[in-house]
């Protein structure tokens, strides 16, 4: 992606974005605060901005007159960066230019860790799960008719110092006929044992040479949404990838109600035919796409939570949801696809990754085998955050994990305009220190509709460390804005976006009620983490990296995540994002036998906490009940910054 | 079963047999000819004879008049032996009293070689397939809600000391309500590993206390049979056993007339599910007889020749009667018997016997496993004899196989009044030296309607000996016999009896024809013997032990056996029946891992030969189309008693 300097006046601070980025997205990430209300489609017209050096794509609305167009305004929210440019933000008062000065913190994401074939080779991580082996063999005459079996197996001890081989009847069934297509000139397919002393099953076998054509699948299947990936074996590629909704949403949203639903005559059986329909549409569609025979796939890794990992191999989920809530087992046997319904060939296994209990389930191991922090010296804490928060914490020693009830805020859900991340939510927030004006961006540009997760999570923070709303989450009763006033009785509320240049025709507000859900949410996933470390006699403060998984994880400004007491205070160049964990650990899986091997001791030394039975586990949640956190001291940068603000303010005053 | 002695006079011989024996089947067993040319159905009259201690059961017929019967007289045939006496032959000539002096070899069949369970144990064969334990788990609870594997799984590695332990998906599917059922009390199905170093399969779960119910099957599926035995595996016992035919005959006779049925669209699959379905039926009706419920079978064990094994598992048998005849596999995997259509347990485990080569099937292997002969140091030889004669030969050393088509002679087949083992088959045979007046028993006793195996065998062997063939098989054409006589042109024959005393109007004969193709049968087999220890460098008389299996060895008169040249002669004692070999190996291997593990090792060590490939086997043929061989010195006790009988019969003519 080809980039471009922006430089923001009077601020004087220069970022770096990808060229085509819109102006207002740039100066969100810079930190500067643009008047912006509308959410970004050029309805309100206060982000007028004038350019100064450089010229910018578009940015030219009936909001802006002909004389300010040739003047160099433009609107940030239409204009897009087209090459370096020096853009001044009109301030409107000393107070303001007084307040820029403060060293504000820029939007900072967290890195995205790729995965690289290679380095897995480097580290020694690879060990080849398949081998697709191209034979000649001498054909059968009468000094030596040794049975079809004997002479394919002798050929591979001999040449390919195989041993422990092992062919199943379906292959034993297609031998005579298969070598005899092209005159005893055959592909096998020896999938390779996980442990030492295991056996080399000969999985497939074709006529002529397919040795090039060797490939896997990964899948994560959420209560959600569904991924599949099609891997290259030899290559480690990505040859093909799909998503789609878990098509079990029709039967519940949530993972309790797809257990009720099981639970009905017939229900599981239903959910279990539903859930492979989705995924052999999505292989279908990727085989289809990619030109890939069926019969070149070797295996199938699926990783998924607890109760989608049962209902996959259609096992009665209902103790899963009554105390003590107990899975039917931590490990599976690897099983042939067809077995549970999957459109692949008779001979592809299915590899499913195991659970560690009824909430920490094979996403979140495959997430922990993906970032690969159980061979790390480094402190981690790995967070996969949805309506359920998975929390591990540890390092190649030990581990530890819990799964924490977080409520649907992060995913929109309990805030009264929560919405998902989709076309017109409120995904990112500044605020004007001194008008509280806001500066809004919406998903597409579009006209605002609600408030997704990233941007509750930054509002929440900047309307803290703005002095906006107190550590409980309430307004300060004394600000003057008339955006800021009492909704319901006794019941404050900021109104985000005046109701005309909504999409909703309702103002859009944040009120203190979705504000404390917010909070118990946060603090819900923050003593989690405190929990576990207490309990293995650690402190947060130890932490020395974090890693974040989940579609949230890609969205969220570290500084205030921190800000709220989400995250810990850490270094933000410690903090990785891996995306779809799941998926990750899944494609890995499918590439080599040492994560396969790995798992078996990842699960095994994976201690759980049950979170309702760790006496300490409440009083952490108290604590957490604040912004960010009962302990301040806990927070030194964000304690700083508030010091500074206040001796800024304390200034401006005099 | 009670005895008593008999003692025939003027031969002084005294015989013990079973109390209800007829005494016709007396003599023969003691070598003491008695006219008999009816059957023994009372019919003819001849065989009178008198009672002069002690008193036999009926014998009483309208051939004797009041005034015989209050002599004593009685006919053979009908008498039964009911305590010890003394019964005298009429001796019609001096020349005939003077034979009798002859020592005529007594009728010797084979020992017959019984199972016995606790020699297991003694011998160390015994290792436990498969265990069942009851456990008494503690119910989960908030402070232990491990998964319902991991509860089991510990308890088995704690108090059984059970590691590596596997339960399939089927049974993960099962165990969370089994569990709940009887509140944690539970038996569970351990199958055990063969190798040391493999995993212990949990296979069934049932709630509460089942350890006492395990069970296995053994089968034997013959081309023409099948036999069933449910086997308790705590006791060794046998619980239930039936045969039946195979429902395949509908389909063809012999296993090529099968192979080129299986060839047609449709045709494989039609004989697998019709061998099945014979199968399935033998076992429901064993389990229904004996109670035993259908989830307490861990394994079925099968042992076939290797078509009926092809066929059984629907792999396409063309190439076993096409040349280089190659044979699928020789050894195949454990699969579920519901895999292969049989109607058991979802856990029950199908174990199909290993097989050498197109020719030498798993019902061999399976005989040499429950002969043992792989673990002695004697020099044995093994033969199984039917249409097809399977031969092994070796010791714990080494083992070496053939199989040649010996022809349908010993099953009746090209026989002109050739006929199986059934009612009215002339099942023994004695000849007068004098006369040449034959003594017949037929099976039943009922009017002779043809000619088995065992009688053609003691026929043939008894004209040569007494000189009314010669050693080419040719009647003496200088005999003053009404009974030997020019039946078609050139070709002369016997008349075993006569028209009006026979169940099919006309006169049975043993023909020159019947006798060269039953010289050809034993020509095949000796020299497939002789071949197989030429290529290893012994010879024949080496052999220090025979062991003889299929239905025809337990009726065979060894004496005749070793005269005609099909056997080498050696002590009776060290010839042993084993009955059906097939079933009786697939019985040890449901009992005993030890053989199991054992047979991968005796599949592999034995070598075979294709008779048609190895040079020495018509030379080895050609010697041996003479009565017993063309070197007589090979047969030294038959040499000495022809030349004694000839000095006896010089005797009689001066």
């Amino acid at each position: 992606m080809e980039t471009a300097n922006v430089t923001f006046l009077p601020h004087n601070r220069t970022i770096s974005v990808g060229k085509g980025e819109r102006l207002i997205r740039a100066a969100l990430q810079a930190g500067v605060h643009i008047n912006a209300s509308c959410g970004g489609g050029g309805v309100c017209g206060k982000c007028r901005i004038k350019v100064e050096k450089g010229s910018v794509g578009e940015g030219i609305s009936e909001r802006l007159s002909e004389e300010d167009v040739a003047k160099g305004y433009r609107l940030a929210c239409l204009a897009t960066v087209q090459g370096d440019i020096t853009v001044r933000v009109p301030v409107e008062s000393a107070i303001d230019a007084a307040v820029l000065n403060q060293p504000m913190t820029p939007r900072r994401t967290a890195k995205i860790k790729t995965f690289d074939f290679n380095s897995l080779k480097e580290k020694g991580l690879f060990i080849a799960p398949v081998e697709k082996i191209y034979l000649e063999l001498a054909p059968p005459d009468a000094a030596n008719n040794m049975p079809d079996v004997s002479r394919l197996l002798i050929a591979l001890r001999q040449h390919n110092d195989l041993h422990k081989l092992e062919l199943t009847l379906p292959m034993i069934r297609r031998l005579p006929a298969e070598l005899r297509r092209e005159n005893f000139r055959v592909t096998v397919t020896v999938i390779k044992p996980v442990r030492d002393d295991g056996k080399n099953v000969i999985a497939n076998i074709q006529a002529g040479d397919h040795s090039g054509e060797s490939y896997a699948l990964a899948v994560d299947i959420g209560t959600t949404t569904v991924y599949v990936q099609l891997i290259d074996l030899n290559t480690g590629e990505i040859k093909g990838e799909r998503g789609d909704f878990n098509g079990q949403i029709s039967y519940g949203e949530d993972v309790i109600s797809r257990i009720i639903y099981a639970e009905k005559a017939g229900g599981l059986e239903t959910l279990q035919s539903v859930i492979t329909a989705t995924i052999n549409r999505l292989i279908g569609q990727i085989l289809k796409a990619s030109g890939i025979d069926r019969q070149d796939i070797a295996s199938i890794t699926i990783a998924a939570n607890t109760t989608m990992t049962q209902l996959l191999l259609a096992i009665d989920p209902s103790y899963l949801r009554r105390a003590p809530y107990v899975p039917a087992a931590t490990l599976y046997p690897l099983v042939p696809a067809v077995a549970i319904g999957l459109d692949l060939a008779e001979h592809t296994n299915a590899l499913v990754y195991p659970q560690i209990s009824s909430y920490v389930g094979g996403d979140i191991v495959s997430g922990i085998m993906g970032t690969g922090m159980y061979r790390d010296e480094e402190l981690t804490l790995f967070l996969d955050i949805g309506t359920n928060a998975e929390i591990v914490v540890g390092n190649k020693d030990w581990l530890a994990c819990a799964a924490c009830s977080a409520g649907p805020a992060f995913e929109g859900g309990g805030i009264e305009f929560g919405m998902r991340a989709t076309k017109g939510a409120i995904e990112d927030f500044s605020l004007d220190p001194v008008t509280f004006e806001p500066m809004l961006v919406t998903v597409g540009g579009a006209k605002p509709r609600g408030i997704c997760g990233s941007g509750l999570l930054t509002m929440v923070a900047l309307m803290f460390e703005m002095g906006v709303i107190d550590n409980t989450g309430k307004f300060h009763r004394s600000l003057l804005s008339k955006r800021i006033r009492e909704g319901q009785p006794g019941i404050w509320e900021y109104v985000l976006v005046w109701r005309d240049e909504t999409d909703i025709d309702r103002d859009i507000t944040l009120s203190e009620l979705d504000i404390e859900n917010l909070i118990r949410a946060k603090g819900a996933i923050y003593s989690g983490c405190m929990t576990l470390l207490t309990e293995v006699g650690l402190g947060m403060e130890q932490i020395e990296r974090i890693i974040l998984a989940g579609g949230f994880g890609s969205y969220i400004d570290l500084e205030k995540a921190m800000t709220l007491g989400l995250l810990p205070e850490i270094d933000p160049e410690r903090v990785v994002f891996i995306g779809n964990g799941s998926l990750l650990g899944a494609r890995m899986c499918s590439l080599t036998n040492k994560i396969r091997k790995d798992v078996v001791e990842v699960t095994r030394k994976t201690t759980n906490f049950e979170l309702s039975e760790t006496p300490s586990y409440m009083t952490n949640y108290v604590a957490a009940m604040f912004i960010p956190h009962t302990e301040i001291e806990k927070f030194p940068r964000l304690r700083k910054r508030l010091e500074e603000r206040k001796k800024l303010m304390m200034g401006n005053q005099m």
